[in-house]
Order: C-alpha cells, then structure tokens, then sequence
C-alpha cells in the first residue's frame, strides 16, 4: 500500500472535504483519503493506494472539487 | 407570492448555499430561495412562497441544513 501526503487549498467546511475525498477517491486504486480540515487554509490530506499515484491526476481531481493542490 | 427575508449564519461556501437551498427549497409551497452569501458570517436569505411561512418549518430546514437561522 502505497501513502501519498498532499496539501490541499481553499477548503472551508464539511462539505468542501466531501467533495475532495469523492474526486480524489474515484481514481483508480484509492483505498482512503484522509483530510485534516483547515479552513480556507492548506490542508493536510493523506491518500492511501494500491499503486503511486501521479501528480497530474490528483491535480485534476482536486480541481475537479473545485480547489487547489499546492 | 410571499416574500420572507431570513439570515442565516455559518454558510462558508458554495456547497453550504446549495445545502440550505435544498433544505428551505422542500418545505411546502416554495417557490424559489436566493443566497447572497457572507462567508462564515450573518448571510441574507430571500425565500418567496405560494402562502406565509412559518418560524418553526425555516429555523427546522435551516437546522437541517447544518446551519443557524438567525
């Protein structure tokens, strides 16, 4: 299992996470995503999977949510 | 048509306004719920309804929502 720690801007409540952890959890071979909120801030979000995942996918999931991989 | 202006407190996105649109917009008779959002602070609600509405049914949808009718 592979860990891949990722910082997160723009989030500011509850739901902002739920749409982080659904796009970045559709790519293929995500076990888990972990978000530590900070509110409008950068957050910590840690993704567990089966394989190393690339930077570019998890920049388009994030932006698909709607905020930005810093 | 009724118009009734609410504030609603805690909204800090667009995820939040789609929340306490879908809560308010299921109670009986609505017709239409504008947001004008003031992030994380007191945000004015505009609802316009078929019949008056009352205190009880907005305070219970914007509860529902995750949110504080003011």
């Amino acid at each position: 299992m592979e860990t891949t720690t990722l910082t997160v801007n723009g989030m500011t409540c509850g739901h902002c996470v739920s749409a982080v952890k659904e796009e970045i959890g559709s790519l293929p071979g995500v076990q888990g995503v972990e978000v530590d909120l900070v509110e409008g801030g950068d957050s910590p979000v840690t993704v567990t999977s089966d394989a190393p995942l690339g930077r570019p996918d998890l920049e388009a999931a994030v932006d698909e949510a709607g905020y930005t991989l810093v």
